[in-house]
This record gives structure tokens, C-alpha cells and sequence, in this order.
């Protein structure tokens, strides 16, 4: 199996739930023997020269030294002017697309068979641009910003995605007939990302429509391109038709680096006590080694994570079962062994 | 059954296989005897002394008049400057709540039994507010306007209605952690709206969560309220559920009236050929009777109509049947007058 150098990645293990599971991908790639070093930092917010808030230096250096990291689940601080640290990361890094693959696991039955759908998300503007003022006494606006460069940039990502994965369709989702100029600009970028890639399909939806027929037919959607908050919803709601977030993975893509987590949250009702399920962080930790193009880890270790699955014999509570994180992580370490 | 005078209701047919369905509803109120009048009106958009192209105005006094209306399925006109009909009517009118109740019927499977949601959606404002700019060559922004006083409006509303219509919880629906300032006026608004009413429970969840939640276990739910654009989206997935916008009925309540619409398309491929399904329209019909008071009417058309489904013999193509419109109307008209 091992080929070539080590390379470094960050590890963002995460509060609440995260270290166990983060310490679960770790045993599970060290039993893989994937050629991985990883640096492990800490994101909480320190306070800069400025009296702001923001992420420690130390960790900023190991992303953009590595060009990718695993993250686990972070807890928002509370208090005034605490933003999330989620999209804090998203936004430092210009990790401008974000992608979510949901597909159905055999062996996990839910309301629907064999989903297989992958949203990407435009990941740095749109509904998200924190950009927000009141105008008078009771009277806010919230500005989307939605841009050629950004729009573009994500359109292109999600045909050469369907492309390299060999995905038959894009669907562009909008509501231009509402927000006509931001999202006509958005589809717009779409339909000319569309004509360099003529062996995708493409088609146009409305967002409303795309959320009626995902919970009646979702076989009928492959790759979905859409703006941020269409993103955050669709995303979710594919989540849901397969198992929810702890078992969907999603990485945040950028031109100069990538970032993969696991998007549920940090459960501190069971943290530490080694009860929770490492399939998302793992599953988002495969997709690290596909970006990293160590194709052949990524395929034995996702293949005994669906085995494990499969034969139910060592599920989290969260599944149904009775099995400690640990248990899960040793069935699917002793799967690679065999392997 | 007959009781008090008889009340002018507008009657707005529609395009596509609006006048069919609307002829359904006719004629099964006419079976009902319920004591409305229709007042039929065109809306078909005429160029003003402005140049502009607006609603004609015998449709706009009409509907001032009358105060109540009925309306089926609009086009939107092709070519630029031309908005939404259905968003036009909305702002005419200031039709400030859009109600849209989402029931599993019973003898119409789908994957879900029991669902029971009504969506309340902000229906003037927020996304759908119009105001957009290009600030710089590929740079729009586009505003999400909220006030407070629509949203109280809003919020007060959906508590009513949960009162008087013997709900149990009133779920906001807002992305206050990315929106801060604008959902958080909504959310602000929903807060106070809960303290006056002490007997209907209260919640607060991520838009993003309950589309997930919704597909998992849409039993959690019971009345929703949000903003514009989340009410669109949800809405819509809640038809979803229970079998798609042709069997859901709507309402848009104003200060000075209301208006029921259908909110299916107009579906030009089989209009005219007696295959539509009129239940959409006439569920609405249904809950214009019930703001109108008419309560006995209402049961019975609603009942008669449930039933015609449930026994499945006279159901239109888009259920799985084979009978026309006009026979599945006339099913329905012989329950009514056999009761
Ligand atoms: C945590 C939250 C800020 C975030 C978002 O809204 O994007 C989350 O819902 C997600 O989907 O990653
Ligand atoms: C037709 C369209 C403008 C409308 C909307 O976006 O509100 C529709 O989807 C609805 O839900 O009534």
C-alpha cells in the first residue's frame, strides 16, 4: 500500500465529541498506513493586538503550510461578536466551494434507496456576506453578494466535479425569478460554466422545486450548483434522506488549499464517553485522500466503513446499535487488516 | 344548510387549466349551496397611462370590494419588466401571511402518514423585496429587507391562527446565526408574540435543521412561521410530503382580505382536456369558506373531497387514476348531496 513521501496534514480535532473521533480516523488511518503526518492545532479564538478575536496564528500557519486539514465539529463562543468558527475558516482560507456528497448506505435503511447526490455550495459570499445594517428603528436589510469572479469560480468547480467523478448531470439552483439579478448573475455564470463542459448535462431549477422533488424523487438529481444558503439547506435536506450528519462527509475547496469536516455537532451530551459515531469525520477524511489523490487508502478504508455498517454488527446509538465509538473504529480497523 | 345572504366572492380563473378547476369549484359550492356569488375577473396585465403594465383595475376594485377571493393558477408574462402576477396580487393587496396547511390524505400514500404542518410565510418583504443593484460591473447585491412591523404582523399571526384552530406549538424558522440582525428581528418579533400567548408552546430552530429534521420526521412539527423566501422553500417541501402542490391548498391573508390560490403551475400540456385535478383549488375554496365562517360548508366539501380520494375510484392521472376532472368533480357532488 505505502507509496511515496509522508505528507503533512492539519488536524482540527474539535470540541464536544471531536478528539474521540478525530482519535478514531487517526487509528484508522494508521492501520491503513496512509502516508500522513498529522499536525494537530488548536482553533480557539485568541485575542489579536486589535482586541479582536480571532484563530491562533499557529494553526492559520499548519493550513496553509499543509494545503489540507481534517476538522472536527467547533463549538460557537458565546458572546457578542463571536462569529462562527466554522465560516471564520471557510472565509480565512477562501475555501470557495463547498462539497457534499450524500449517498444512501447500504445496510442503513431510511424512507428512501440508493440517493446519490453531491451539492456544492458556493462558499464565501451570497446570503453569507455578513454585510448588514439598519436603516432606521425596526427596519434591517441583509445584502447577498453575489459576484461574477465567485460565481463563476464555483460553476466551473462543480462541472470539472462531475466530470472527474463521472456524474451525468448539473443542476443550477436559483431563485432568479425572484432575486433576478443576483441569481440571474449566478445562473448566468452556470450556463457559461455549462458550454465548456457540453458532455454534462445541465439544467436550470428553482430552489422550491428542487426541495418538492428531492423529498418525492431524489434519483432525479446528481451534482446541484448553488448559491451559500441554498446550499446550507439542500445540503442538510440530502443529509436527512440518507441518515442525517453523522453520517454525511463535506469538504470546503479552495484555490490554494482544502479543508474537511464533518458538518454535525459537537453532541457535548456524550462527549467523552466514547459513544459516538466517526462516520462523517471519517467518510470527509476519505474525501481528504481523494483530493490528495491516494485513491487506493481512500478506497479501503470507505469500503470497510460501508462493511461495517452493512453488517450492523457494531452500531453507535445514533444507528440503532450498542457499540462504543472504539468498537466501531477496531471493526472497521480489523476489516483493512484482513484487506 | 343555507344560512344568512349571499357574500360576493372574486373569482380569479387563471391561465392553463385554471377556468377547468375553477368550474370544479363552482360547481361543487353550487352542489354545496354555499351562498357566495362569484364575481369572475381577468388579471391579465394592461399597459397604464404610465406605460407600465400593471393589474387592471375592475380586478383591484373587485377584490376591494369583496374583500375575499378565489384564484387559480397564473402565467407570468415572457419578456422583461414583467414580475410575478401571483407576487404582484400579494403586494396589491398587502397580503401580509400566506398560510399553507400540508395534510397526509388518507388513501394517498406517500412515504410519509400523519403529517400535519402549516407553514406561515412573511408575505411582503424580506428576499422578495425587488431591491437590487449592480454595484460594479459582476457585483450585485441584493437586499433581504425585514421591519419590524411585518414581522410582528407576521408572528402575531401565526399564533392566532394556532390558537384558533387548536394547535399545540408555534416553531420559528430563522438563520439568526448567520442573518444576525435581520432574522434576529424576526426572531425578536416571534419571542414577543410568544409571551402573549402562554398556552401555545414556543420554539426556535435553524432553517437548515428543520429541512433535515422535516424529511426524518416531519411529526415534530405543527404550525411554522418565517420569513419570505424560507416559507417558499419549506412550503413547498411540506407539499412534498404529502403528495405535491395539486392537492395542497393556500391562503394570502391581508388586513383588508384574503385570497386562496392554488399554487400548482398552469400546466399548459393537458389544459383543456378535462384531466386536471381541481383538489388544490378546492382545498382553498375550503379554507376561504372557513375565513368566511362558512363552517358547515366548508365539512362538508372538505369531507366529500377527502372521501372521492380515499375510495380512489374516480382519481385524476396525476394521483395514479384514470378519471377526468369532471367526473371526479361530480363524485364529490354526489357525497355532498346525499348528505
Ligand atoms: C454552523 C453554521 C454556521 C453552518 C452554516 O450555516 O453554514 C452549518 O449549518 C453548515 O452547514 O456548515
Ligand atoms: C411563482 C413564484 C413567484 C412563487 C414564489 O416564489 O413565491 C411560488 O413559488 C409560490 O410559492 O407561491
Amino acid at each position: 500500500l505505502y507509496s511515496g513521501e509522508i505528507r503533512k496534514c492539519t488536524l482540527i480535532p474539535g470540541d464536544g465529541i471531536g478528539p474521540e473521533i478525530s482519535a478514531a480516523v487517526q487509528k484508522i488511518f494508521a492501520t491503513a498506513k496512509v502516508p500522513i503526518d498529522w499536525e494537530s492545532v488548536d482553533v480557539t479564538p485568541v485575542r489579536g493586538p486589535d482586541g479582536k478575536f480571532g484563530i491562533p496564528q499557529a494553526a492559520i500557519d499548519s493550513v496553509n503550510r499543509n494545503k489540507v486539514g481534517l476538522k472536527g465539529p467547533l463549538m460557537t463562543p458565546v458572546g457578542k461578536g463571536h462569529r462562527s468558527l466554522n465560516l471564520a475558516l471557510r472565509k480565512e482560507f477562501n475555501l470557495y466551494a463547498n462539497v457534499r456528497p450524500c449517498r444512501s448506505l447500504e445496510g442503513y435503511k431510511t424512507l428512501y434507496d440508493e440517493v446519490d447526490v453531491v451539492t456544492i455550495r458556493e462558499n464565501t459570499e451570497g446570503e453569507y456576506s455578513g454585510i448588514e445594517h439598519e436603516i432606521v428603528d425596526g427596519v434591517v436589510q441583509s445584502i447577498k453578494l453575489i459576484t461574477e469572479d465567485a460565481s463563476r469560480r464555483v460553476a466551473e468547480f462543480a462541472f470539472l466535479y462531475a466530470r472527474d467523478n463521472n456524474r451525468k448531470k448539473v443542476t443550477a439552483v436559483h431563485k432568479a425569478n425572484i432575486m433576478r439579478m443576483s441569481d440571474g448573475l449566478f445562473l448566468r455564470c452556470c450556463r457559461e460554466a455549462a458550454k465548456k463542459f457540453p458532455d454534462v448535462k445541465f439544467e436550470e431549477k428553482y430552489l422550491d422545486t428542487v426541495c418538492l422533488n428531492m423529498v418525492q424523487d431524489p434519483l432525479q438529481y446528481d451534482v446541484l450548483v448553488m448559491p451559500n444558503l441554498y446550499g446550507d439547506i439542500l445540503s442538510d435536506m440530502c443529509a436527512g434522506l440518507v441518515g442525517g450528519l453523522g453520517l454525511t462527509p463535506s469538504g470546503n475547496i479552495g484555490l490554494n488549499g482544502a479543508l474537511f469536516e464533518s458538518v454535525h455537532g459537537t453532541a457535548p451530551d456524550i462527549a467523552g464517553q466514547d459513544k459516538a459515531n466517526p462516520t462523517a469525520l471519517l467518510l470527509s477524511a476519505v474525501m481528504m485522500l481523494r483530493y490528495m489523490e491516494l485513491n487506493k487508502h481512500a478506497e479501503i478504508i470507505e469500503r470497510s466503513c460501508f462493511q461495517t455498517i452493512k453488517e450492523a454488527k457494531y452500531l453507535t446509538g445514533d444507528l440503532g446499535g450498542k457499540a462504543k465509538c472504539s468498537e466501531f473504529t477496531n471493526a472497521i480497523c480489523e476489516k483493512i487488516a484482513a484487506s
